[in-house]
């Protein structure tokens, strides 16, 4: 693994950070850390592993797992399991589908799911953060007051997504509690260490590593990971399963997680973006992953 | 998987048959036939599994595996590796994307893929039969005439969408030799036990289990398998991935493939489709078998 | 006139309301009122054609007129001329667009003119209300705050719109701004008689009747009344100019102006609504005026 | 006049010719002429008024007429009156609407049109071919089997349109019966001259100048007029309404004519078309020429 990360490494750097949150714009572009470890808690971290990056969208798989163990099933009744195509239909098929947006990890499906937490939970922010907290033993996980208040100042489409998905009934609370909780849950900040270890659950059948505590159940963490292989990317989904054959989530800030189900979790960290918003230096060291040591799911 | 099966089987018949195939619209709907296979070669059959039937689509992965082969992964110049998302937006889709279908098996991607054959091959239809003939060792396998005369008759969809590939530039040949060659291949007709011998070599990194023959390679089969789990299914590609965890295969004649990879292929066949256009049963069956046996790729 | 006025009377009431603004639900359905003045001022009413109705869209054909006469036609570089097409892709067609509604008459594009005018005026609200009061020597004429507040408060679907334009760089000030002036030009209200004495300048070349105020120029006033004919009626625009022959506009009010250039206007006032959004008995009534008078401009 | 036709004559040569139909894309880009009739005959040619082009869809405003007087208003159950928005977007929005096009002047909905005649008439061809010449006295208008067998060999696009229709059950007849009048009806070729005096009927409440045949009704009539403003121009509808302030209609080979009811028709031809399709010295002509004379309907 080492060799594929420097090999990786030394790749020119390509790509655009995510220019439209004007905190994630500054981070240095030559960054570059991976940590993996496997259910048996054998790991090993390159490069710069433990330095702290904004998860973004990778804090969907949380909201979704805290949201599904709250409500069960019925949580698929506001929200689908389907790849959305590509980017650029997502409103129209918003409205086709009568406002139940495709899949959980498109901004939508987050929106609702928050939707979901904001109507559960009394004390939303503070309960969320205890469950990452708990699954990853690690009580200095936190929200970024900054990135999250860079997000709101500009975040026009969500806001307008928010108010559209309440104009077709499938927000239940005021689109501005669930935005807010909503740029909130993407501000979150790991290194890729620890991005690693809270997710890590998701390779052991829905049960924390750490401390043995059963996040979701069996069956839960079986489909959450299906939904990661089948939605976790975009409208690049499809390349990520091609390419490199494991269940997982990226994030605009550069992060991406991948689950080897029963085996490992492994998580890298590299700012530069693909045109598909996807870590460049990520998908390219994950897809030598799995393509040298022949461990795909396929 | 006997008491599956049976359980299964005493389900309410439901869903309708492809009624727009007039050939396929008078199967009998009570028919019932699985057919599992490990690498290893121990199998089980159980129901109407030697009994024929058209397996459509299911054909395309035949037809894509025979086009990589022979051009290797230029052949994603022409054609996607992505979900299609909804049904409803696919014309406008390849608009969008200037003529380059989204996936290989929805019917834009499997035209493309037709006329690569068509072009690479003197005699594409022969060819392709002995290719199906000689992996699974089965000299009987053939098309049917029926069957194809019967979707050219009345397939003015399929003929509007390749003569639209063609205005988009992504069709080579004239659209009718195209599409006759396209309705052949998709009325290949086998039983359950036939099928499950056949695409056994994708659990089996590409090489044939019955004769050693590398059909494609390791790696080109690992991207097949990917392709289907994000793929398969049309617009329940996702679901099928969240209930059943194997990629998979389905066709309008009620027939679905799964692989699990490096274990085994198995077989459904029930003519009852969903509104999604996938055997009722065949999903209901599959669904049980993972679940019961714990045996998903996540 | 008063023949047709009787027969469209007695036909049953159908249709239904606007509903999405509570206040506008609560409207008597048997409210009908009809006025019709020509430019040397001979004029006729009949029934309620003297009540307060709240005219909504109709609103937008001022908002234009005011911002047209202010920034000429660099207007036409934010909102194009074109008819919409069906209202089920306006949000596509936006995205597609690059932020330019297809014409100032969808809800995008009077967003726009909206905000122009913010940009232009000091005080936009007051400004707004003199000149409709100066146009038609009509002191009296006022918004509603019970209507505008009643749509601030469910106004979901144009909160959305105005900050996905905001995203695509077409609202210069902010979402808020806009959207507190838009639903306050929409809440004006005033009577059949006052409507038509309002618009009357546009059958005069763009000068006021009342006192000689040239509003527009005469190229402004014929491109106005152009684009009243192919947009003034959302997805009916055709419809319109297919049965009534006349350029006009509509709100959900029920509410209709028409205009015959050099010769007359008239409005129509019955609030309950096809399902496009146009009223019932409005329609009906100017698709026999101007087929028994032989009076429409084709 | 004549200083218009001078001024926009000198304008420098901008656009494309039709590449897409071989035989058009070879026509001199220079060619420019106009002939204008009023209806009681008074006329005036400039230019190359003489010389015959493709009127291309142009003649679907006469096939329209022909159907409309054959089958009276049911016409519009299958095909409608709207404008049809953004090209973009046709294909889904046919499939939105079940198949009906939005209008009888895009090529869907000429194809409609198209098969309503096939079946209605016993030799299709010879018959349209009959009333074309019986309106304007001219025995010698004629078919290009050149232009058409030019269209027949590269249509693809719509062919792919006509098969769709038919797969949503919108065509009666065969595709290919359908198509192969549809492209004969596209390439009837005459002069400026010709055609002036052809659709003067449509500014003569539907009687033709020449010998007084009332090829449609009063109402037909003006009901073609209002179909030409809101849709005769694709998605440049709206800008021909804005701009020029006339019903009409253009060709692809460069020709338009408009229609002043009660006074006038005028054609202008000029190969060069501007990115919507349209000729752009036509448009620029026409528009000089309502702008100096104060005479548009609006």
């Amino acid at each position: 693994m080492t060799s594929i990360y420097t090999e990786v490494k030394a790749l020119p750097t390509q790509g655009k950070r995510a220019l439209y949150i004007p905190e994630l714009a500054t981070v240095n572009p030559e960054k570059f850390g991976v940590f993996i470890s496997s259910i048996d808690e054998r790991s090993l971290g390159l490069g710069d592993y433990q330095e702290k990056f904004s998860i973004q969208s990778i804090a969907k798989v949380l909201s979704l797992c805290l949201a599904y163990s709250l409500v069960g099933e019925k949580i698929w009744d506001r929200v689908g399991v389907e790849p959305s195509g590509t980017a650029f239909n997502s409103l129209l098929q918003l409205e086709a589908d009568n406002g139940i947006p495709r899949n959980p990890f498109i901004n939508a499906g987050a929106m609702v799911v928050a939707d979901v937490l904001v109507s559960e939970l009394d004390r939303p922010k503070e309960e969320f953060l205890e469950m990452v907290r708990k699954i990853s033993n690690n009580p200095t996980l936190n929200y970024s007051s900054t990135i999250a208040q860079s997000e709101k100042e500009v975040g026009y489409r969500n806001i307008a997504l928010c108010h559209f998905l309440k104009s077709l009934n499938n927000i239940d609370n005021t689109p501005d509690e669930v935005l807010d909780f909503y740029f909130d849950l993407c501000s979150i900040e790991m290194t890729c260490e620890e991005l690693t270890n809270l997710m890590l659950f998701l390779a052991n059948n829905g049960k924390s590593v750490q401390n043995e505590h059963q996040v979701i159940s069996v069956t839960q963490s079986k489909r959450i990971n299906a939904l990661m292989q089948t939605c976790g990317f975009y409208d690049e989904s499809g390349e990520f399963a091609f390419r490199v054959g494991l269940p997982g989530k990226s994030g605009v800030g550069g992060g991406i997680i991948a689950i080897y189900p029963n085996k490992y979790a492994v998580s890298v960290w590299s700012p530069m973006l693909n045109e598909k918003g996807n870590s460049h230096k990520g998908m390219e060291f994950l897809e030598r992953l799995t393509t040298q040591t022949q461990l795909s799911i396929f």
